[in-house]
């Protein structure tokens, strides 16, 4: 797979408003398949993210993100926004709050033509808003509403109340979730223009932490902090793709922080003999990559850390070896867990009286892997569409029920494939005590294990007609390969 | 001045708990020079800073900052606590939410015992509040309440409502708007701790700031962006800072983008022959520098360049040499506008027809300087106690209006000493087509500068019994010491 080099200045240019218009269409194209009744002359009418301050001060609070769904639709970087997309012909009129005459001397501001200009559209003082739609004379005004299956929060709606002698306009807006869920339907499936986006990011994102590896075995002996790795892949992908934001809040774990899952301290000294994992993604374009190494600090596999991480690898590549259209997530999910219990039973953690299928039955993966196997991805880092009225709903059982989807595979979704193994001594208490599960375990030897940490393999996949691709090829993978890119400096 | 050690790890280990304790008595004692009748047995009421995400998603939206004022009086780094301060004391309780089953799992939690440890403090779980407050019998409990005087934005207010059967405590919540006044004004006069971690701060963002002055003069060639400068920065800051956050947006700014006092895109090209200016500021420990260079591209002022940085740096150096306790900031704001007057009247972009007295009391320094000298610092970048009910007013006229204190200065207070002179074409043809002032243009003159930007020359300085230190010592700021630096490769 050859890498992408068209996005190299996204962060600085933005993207193509073709690829907004291609994101609309798919959009309206997926509407229309799902409401034959879509009336003509409606709107969907959004409100973009609004400017955030620290506290009660007036420091804005980060660089600012555009929301999701607005930025998928319209492409537009700038806070405060309102936009309409007509949903016949998906063109869109965005609302813009003017200037005060102290932010036109303070701010890089735009005229409404220039801004029409770069975004393709057509643009008005935001004052105007409420006549402007009012001459659009539309049948039916949608607004998003919906909760996030991920987080359980709601998702941002255009509240907007159209003033007098525009206030009829009220009556038509129309809440109906099904308009989020089939745009967040439609999120799941890439164009070719967001697969190629996201290949790119994937591929600084592998340079980002094979450079990490390499600094990591060079400089572990001077007393290195987790979070100087977490420098070294950030400082990296910030001068490569000029991105300012983190998609997620990074986890570097050496020794024991590895098994907490999500690490964000990062605070420890690197210790000879220990693995660090590294769960560091990157932004640009408003997409995003979610990838996972675990190394060994000083460059060299134990024995003990190379029989865990050889499962962890087996469970990621049976994974990718299977996924393909028409495939559950859900059974993708519980092939990684056998894969990982027949691991842990051929090593002598579990006992080896039962069979994979008893302790898959009851569960027991859970104990080791607490989490789901991996998850949508796009412009969010969990992207939306994992559960939806139309998709298959959240399994109950545990460990399941962690699954971010569960959702049958199609063409052109992108997930993170990210088996792990995780001695969480808190966890694996839990399961010696509970009575259904604690036959399984090998306790003694288990406890050899408290102090390893945790080893997560994670890519990030392309599904395509009959298969999927790693869009994270190229990364170090095997022992062999990791040792031999931290040795080679 | 030396350069301070003790804080390098701030950011990994946290300040001492002696660093808090001593700003509440400093605080206790203020309110009590204030408040004559502050009754025995009374409280503080705090809310700490909670978790936000972005929009609908569970990724959060950055690391964590915690409420300046509940981590000036507590410490505290985490996020969703709630505190009580006994006024008497000084000693403080904590109220804690408390993990989920889940989040014993995925988070690096502690027990209640081990954070008090750390705290050096009482805890509490959460849903004990109402009770552990009742049984402190308090005669008054105080919440901050109040308006930041830069945005216009509430202070976070402590909302939380006593429920039955401790309801009645909700009768002593004391809203009196004179605690937070109280505590912003402390937070106005710097400890020696505090003194010692700024120094620290302002030092590390000197070594920031030359190397990236050393690096755009190795790198201009290669068409390298503002964003690069950025990089650069923020690189060498994180690095050996181990800090995540931004104090603020960085500004860099080359040729015409130096004239947008608040550009952050950063993403033009810098080119031989233009001035980038960069207003860069670090973070560690909660406290922040605020810190501007404006150094040429390529390494080598022109005289143009040259005779518009010499009266900046001017202005800065004559407010160093005139501020010290007594004195209005007022005045020094227009101490600066003096020396940019004069210099700009000897350039030929002003009349010589006209004294500078006239000129500042027709208020022509503002068409070259739309904004106040300097701001009270901190642990905000726009620090609180700029304007209390107790302190001179915001003076009215155009340019003083933009002061964010009109305080007289006090020891241990420290601002930033930012003037500037800046081309905006858009602003000072409101001036050429305003009777009152377009005398006093050279219209053709100033022209012949519409592509030159801005010089902004900020330091942080410190108030001493006396007079002020400058902080951003070792910064080259004279153009031979800027030329200098970026040759010296």
């Amino acid at each position: 797979m050859s890498t992408p080099n068209s996005y190299e200045r996204v962060e600085l240019e933005g993207l193509s408003t073709s690829f907004f218009l291609n994101n609309r269409q798919r959009f309206i194209k997926n509407l229309k398949e799902h409401i034959v009744s879509l009336p003509e002359n409606s709107y969907l009418f959004l409100m973009g993210g609004k400017d955030l301050y620290r506290y009660d001060n007036d420091d804005e609070l980060f660089y600012f993100i555009q929301e999701s769904n607005f930025y998928y639709l319209t492409g537009v970087l700038e806070a405060n926004y309102y936009a309409t997309i007509n949903l016949t012909d998906a063109s869109v009129s965005l609302y813009i709050p003017q200037p005060t005459e102290r932010e036109k001397i303070f701010l890089h501001w735009e005229t409404l033509e220039q801004i029409a200009e770069k975004y393709k559209c057509q643009t008005f003082d935001l004052v105007k808003l409420p006549q402007e739609i009012n001459r659009l004379n539309p049948k039916k005004i949608y607004v998003l509403n919906g909760t996030n299956s991920d987080s359980g929060n709601k998702v941002l709606t255009c509240d907007y109340v159209f003033p007098a002698p525009y206030d009829k306009l009220n009556d038509i807006v129309d809440h109906d979730e099904l308009i989020y869920e089939i745009l967040a339907d439609t999120r799941t499936r890439k164009s070719q223009e967001e697969i190629d986006l996201l290949k790119y990011i994937n591929q600084v994102t592998v340079e980002g932490h094979v450079e990490a590896m390499k600094k990591i075995a060079k400089n572990y002996k001077n007393k290195i902090i987790e979070r100087d790795v977490e420098n070294y892949f950030f400082g990296y992908t910030r001068r490569k793709l000029y991105s300012r934001n983190h998609p997620y809040e990074h986890i570097c774990g050496c020794g024991v922080d590895g098994a907490t899952l999500h690490y964000i301290n990062n605070d420890q000294e690197l210790k000879d003999g220990q693995l660090i994992l590294m769960d560091m993604g990157a932004l640009a374009g408003g997409y995003v990559s979610d990838v996972t190494s675990t190394v060994p600090v000083n460059g060299k596999f134990t024995e003990k850390q190379k029989q865990i991480y050889d499962i962890v690898l087996d469970a990621n590549k049976q994974v990718q070896n299977n996924a393909k259209p028409g495939v559950s997530w859900t059974e993708m999910h519980l092939l990684a867990e056998k894969v990982i219990l027949t691991g842990l039973q051929n090593l002598g953690l579990l006992q080896k009286d039962y069979s994979v299928d008893d302790m898959v039955k009851d569960r027991v993966a859970y104990y080791f892997m607490p989490h789901g196997l991996g998850h949508l991805m796009g412009i969010d880092v969990h992207d939306a569409g994992g559960y939806l009225s139309f998709t298959p709903e959240r399994n109950k059982e545990k460990g399941l029920d962690c699954l971010r989807t569960a959702r049958y595979l199609e063409p052109n979704m992108v997930l993170s494939d990210e088996p792990g193994i995780y001695f969480i001594p808190y966890l694996l208490e839990k399961g010696f005590n509970d009575e259904k599960v604690s036959k399984y375990f090998v306790q003694d030897k288990i406890k050899e294990y408290y102090d390893f940490g945790g080893v997560r393999i994670e890519d990030d996949i392309l599904i395509t007609d009959d298969g999927c691709v790693n869009l994270t090829e190229g990364l170090p993978r095997t022992t062999e390969e990791i040792e031999k890119t931290m040795s080679s400096n």
